[in-house]
């Protein structure tokens, strides 16, 4: 009897994870020798701590393919790290138990750097307690912040997201800059790297110029010279957009979000880095503004996604059981940057112990001298992973995302295990 | 040598005010017997004031088509709005002088209510005057508060991207409930009336069931009934999503966003109905939640606008010009629905004096009891028109919109006009 598979999405979900999924479970299903079912996480990690198994058998191809354009975690998705062997010992020898008494095979995690640390333990652990489990690792996420990859499957489509809607938010205030608006703010997603953040670099190009200030968390937040830069770009263009990310930080080290705004009652208020910029802006230079905060909507955004992103998506998580069956273990398939322009990838793949607890940030040389904007160099490399466009189907009006039955594997454990979330 | 045509654009812009220019002046161009020019406002109407008119002729017939798939004012708009005749005397006097000198015989006005208003007195006054000019007014508004026509092209296309939107950022927020966000509040336009808020309430239907709970500007907010539902979705679905519109109110009559939240300084800051919500979701049951402000990326959103609302919008700039050459004056091209399901429309007109001064509001039995959602019958009426996709061409990953010449037609006026603004 060959081993049956668990499959588990990782922290925050994207527009396409599931296309990962799709491209697992599709490619799993070619291989009934090798491979018995595939059981899902209800909730991540979790549902195999809580014995919560979804037994994807029970959906239908048609379901199973329609993950490839369905945005959100299909099987639930949830923000659980597991600590080291000695801190998370009960979770750890809880998954060996839950996978033995399912005859689990192979640990397919989909995720980010937390997630590749987790896949790596558990392929240790299981070879210290005798029950071999090939662990491999599904990339994933908006932050493109994995080492070796050339990016991370789910940053594509936010960044064509960004690019695109600074691009027509930016031409519409151009339209009203005569009387009204004169400073469009968008806030984009990235606490730690400006990844997203650059992304609105490419909303301006040699055909369509866009005089866009991009504030990056890698950059100290220079209030009298972005106001200077704000200023400059209304005297010539007579409008100016901000791209800012959350992530972006006072000298002192505090985010911009957290100004210190106080509600009515006096309570702290959680704001936006937007409004905070947007009045600033308004106050000492008294232009009209508008806001936005993107936040959810562009990771969710499956209406915008890159074909690019959503192709390499269904890629990785064809190749992690292609690893798989070829006897790998504690790996995970990566892309390999092989031409920039045209824009062509393979599939390749890392050694989880060369991944885990490895962040890559934003190469210096990607955001340009003033600090503003990004150089030749970023917009190649970003430019290649928003190519293509790849439209869900539509019914009524509406985009037709698939919502699984998502059955439950029927426990076999008696003893219920308490998550501490 | 027939009449020039003056066209311009008002008020706020939206994802399909170009179709309507691009259906007036491609079929103005047929018909270059009857009409000379077309001379566009630069800034809208302010351009005619001082004498700042755009040369359509200079663009060429591809440059034209493009305007279909382009957002935002291809010539620029305004918020500007001119008064009854004698307290804006002088203003109109300028209009006529303007019009006047450059052989102007059709005057297209494509805007909301203010401009239908504008629309109708240079009618009156040109005849008074003796110069008689045809003044047709092209609906346009993401507001849908234009009397007697179906519906306003512009919210069509707003409608689709908050109901896809809406939908897409939930069932994000259903994958990550289990450990993390629990609710996700999305803030959109319409200060005075809820037509872009309801089509939140379209992300929800028979196959694709979301808990989502709409704030109207219909609705005085009544905060512990609120929370009570919020409560009641988060027990029973484990996630809710709120669409909150910027006009909800208060019992005292003041916005939401004006919760009188401060900076660390004391400023008064201009936050957002959406922070407001969120914050008081959290602070009285404690929920994790993620907030989003959409503001102008719902209206600039080509990408993802309806066909129905670009073909509106498209027939709308054409009926006007068809108008014009059966000698009409006064009067605005409508759509007039001829059949719910499947949707068929087909071009009227009414007089604008029926139009000027007249707001639409969502009829009482569109917003359910509850007063948190939408009615059956306000379901057909939006469903219907965000039927469709209509995509713009890509180039390299982006949406290839048109950046038009904007050619200024030479002055033959030596007095300058001082246009407050």
């Amino acid at each position: 009897m060959p081993k049956n598979a668990f499959y588990a999405q990782s922290g925050g979900v994207t527009a396409v994870i599931n296309a990962s999924a799709c491209g697992l479970i599709e490619t799993a299903r070619k291989h009934p020798d090798k491979i018995g079912k595939v059981y899902a996480g209800r909730n991540g990690i979790i549902g195999a701590l809580t014995e919560d198994l979804i037994d994807t058998s029970q959906e239908s191809d048609a379901a199973i393919a329609a993950l490839r354009h369905t945005p959100s975690g299909a099987f639930g998705s949830c923000r659980f790290k597991l600590k080291g062997l000695d801190k998370s010992k009960a979770e750890y020898e809880r998954l060996m138990e839950v996978f033995k008494v399912h005859d689990i095979g192979y640990f397919f995690y989909n995720g980010g750097g937390d997630s590749a640390d987790t896949c790596l333990k558990v392929s240790q652990l299981s070879e210290k307690m005798g029950f071999p489990i090939q662990a491999i690792h599904v990339p994933k996420t908006v932050h493109n912040d994995l080492p070796i990859t050339d990016n991370c499957p789910g940053f594509g489509s936010v960044a064509k997201y960004i690019a695109v809607s600074t691009r027509e938010a930016s031409i519409d205030v151009r339209s009203m800059s005569k009387t009204s608006t004169k400073v469009f703010v968008l806030e984009v997603m990235g606490r730690h790297a400006g990844w997203i953040a650059a992304a609105g670099g490419l909303a301006s190009d040699a055909e369509h110029e866009i005089p866009t200030i991009i504030l990056f968390p890698e950059v100290q937040f220079d209030q009298a010279k972005f106001m200077a830069k704000v200023k400059e770009n209304v005297e010539k263009y007579d409008y100016c957009t901000v791209v800012v990310s959350e992530g972006t930080k006072w000298p002192d080290g505090k985010f911009l979000a957290e100004a210190g705004t106080r509600d009515a009652f006096g309570h702290a208020q959680l704001g936006g880095a937007a409004p905070v910029v947007a009045n600033m802006i308004k106050e000492s230079l008294g232009y009209k503004f508008h806001w936005a905060v993107a936040d959810y909507l562009q990771r969710a955004a499956r209406h915008l996604a890159s074909k690019t992103d959503v192709e390499q998506a269904y890629a990785m998580g064809k190749a992690a059981v292609e690893l798989a069956l070829q006897g790998k273990n504690s790996v995970m398939p990566t892309i390999v940057r092989t031409s920039n322009n045209p824009y062509s990838w393979a599939v390749g793949s890392a050694n989880l112990s060369e991944v885990a607890n490895v962040e890559k940030m934003m190469p210096g040389d990607f955001i340009s001298e003033d600090g503003f904007g990004i150089t030749p160099a970023c917009r190649e490399y970003l430019a290649a992973l928003i190519q293509g466009e790849d439209y869900p189907p539509y019914k009524n009006g509406m985009p037709d995302y698939v919502t699984l039955r998502n059955v439950a594997v029927p426990k076999k454990l008696t003893t219920p295990f308490d998550v501490k979330v």
